[in-house]
């Protein structure tokens, strides 16, 4: 019988299922910023992206530390929260409500990576992961902040703006 | 040509979706507090549990207040989420990691949901419908305090406890 599998083995399954989840946003962000009426939220989306090429770099440097070539592995959650959006840009395209979708969105993102490098930054520490844990850490920061700059403009000019338009 | 959708035909959607996501949670719990192997995680899964269904019934009230029938759409999102979750406890099955893997599992959860009462939550106010704030301001403090609750579980002995058994 095969031994049974260990906390490090779920760290590296977490670490390819985020590897992989981080690629598809890559891809995605590009078209939330094209899809996007208000300047600010295309360049919130547009800093995201960037962000998201440093931070898929970072998680190649925890396969690293980890001793594991880096790879990633079909993420079944990220597809459908992918899924989600581009239905709102598909259902909502013309309408005013457009941005107030896409912003909600990409917050669904953002949470599913602050619970994943919570998660993993947990992990890291129990298996002694030390300079994993300040890499994690700095994405988990960044996660953070990006969905606090979305609350703000969901609580702002893009959400009005909707319901100024529709009225 | 139909008229544009609206914040409002949007907040319903969305609305269905989380109602669809919470009756799968509910139905998920059980088996996730099953696979548990620490007391203390069990229990929270099945105080978890009871939350939900209140958590459904005040999503009903606020179909209420909104003027439509409550009713579920399927939310691609949670099923991507619980069938990770599923893989885990597929997985992990006898490992000592078992109960790692079912905090993480849950806590993708709860920040998907805290994302979504969060939004909900604004666009309610948007829409001017004051009692729908504050019955999802409810819900989204106590999805906070779940995610709490896991968050001081995982840092301390069902992480321990695996690190140890797999030692």
């Amino acid at each position: 019988m095969a031994d049974a599998k260990t906390l490090n083995d779920m760290f590296i399954d977490m670490l390819k299922d985020v590897y992989y989840a981080e690629k598809q946003i890559l891809r995605t962000l590009p078209k939330m910023a094209k899809a996007a009426k208000s300047q600010e939220l295309k360049a919130a989306f547009e800093k995201h992206r960037d962000e998201t090429e440093g931070q898929i770099e970072r998680l190649a440097q925890v396969f690293e530390i980890a001793g594991k070539a880096a790879r990633g592995k079909t993420c079944d959650a990220i597809l459908g929260i992918i899924e989600e959006g581009k239905a709102v840009m598909e259902d909502y395209a013309g309408s005013p409500a457009m941005d107030a979708g896409l912003l909600a969105a990409a917050q669904a993102v953002e949470h599913y990576e602050i619970a994943r490098y919570g998660t993993l930054k947990a992990w890291a520490g129990q298996l002694g992961l030390k300079d994993a844990v300040g890499l994690l850490d700095q994405t988990l920061t960044e996660e953070s902040k990006t969905d606090e700059a979305l609350s703000k403009l969901a609580a702002g000019s893009v959400n009005e703006s909707a319901m100024a338009k529709a009225a």
